[in-house]
């Protein structure tokens, strides 16, 4: 059963910052290389009972693809050297069908 | 531009109980007739980082489309009637596209 993996995020750039674009552009070009990930979109949160700004999301065919990206040395090192010092506030949320959907 | 709204949230009611099932059946009936509904998707959340179980989520052609939903007499007898009573917890997010996704 394919799995989306999603994260929802506000990063310590204040959001139109030249460290914002490049905090996108390299989550987009590191994490969407990574094999395995489908589906990769950054998109924006606006609703206004949150203070999260935006949602990286992707899509794993199954769960060992999933582990796969978790162990990838290029999530590792993206978590290490940009995730942990650029994001201020975060939660997870992974998401699979439900039968009749 | 289009709004995907969703909700995360958690019942009063054990997963596999008779008030779950007619729970999800309510919702996915009453809510996906609502004018202006589009992709209606009741999804499970299995990441243990969070404890909330399900994602209600839908997509709105425009802003307009999501306001005459939420004053729609359907969901607000929804919420009264049903979530109110029914949801211990839950978390709203809306996203839209970021340019060049």
């Amino acid at each position: 059963m394919s799995i989306q993996h999603t994260v929802i995020f506000r990063l310590n750039h204040s959001l139109d910052s030249p460290q914002a674009a490049a905090f996108f552009a390299d989550a987009r070009a590191l994490l969407s290389s990574i094999p395995g990930v489908q589906q990769f979109t950054i998109q924006r949160q606006v609703s206004e009972k949150s203070d999260l700004t935006h949602q990286l999301s992707m899509v794993f065919a199954d769960e060992s693809a999933y582990l796969a990206y978790n162990e990838h040395p290029t999530h590792v090192a993206f978590v290490a050297n940009r995730w942990l010092p650029e994001v201020a506030e975060f939660q997870e949320y992974d998401f699979t069908e439900v039968e009749g959907d």
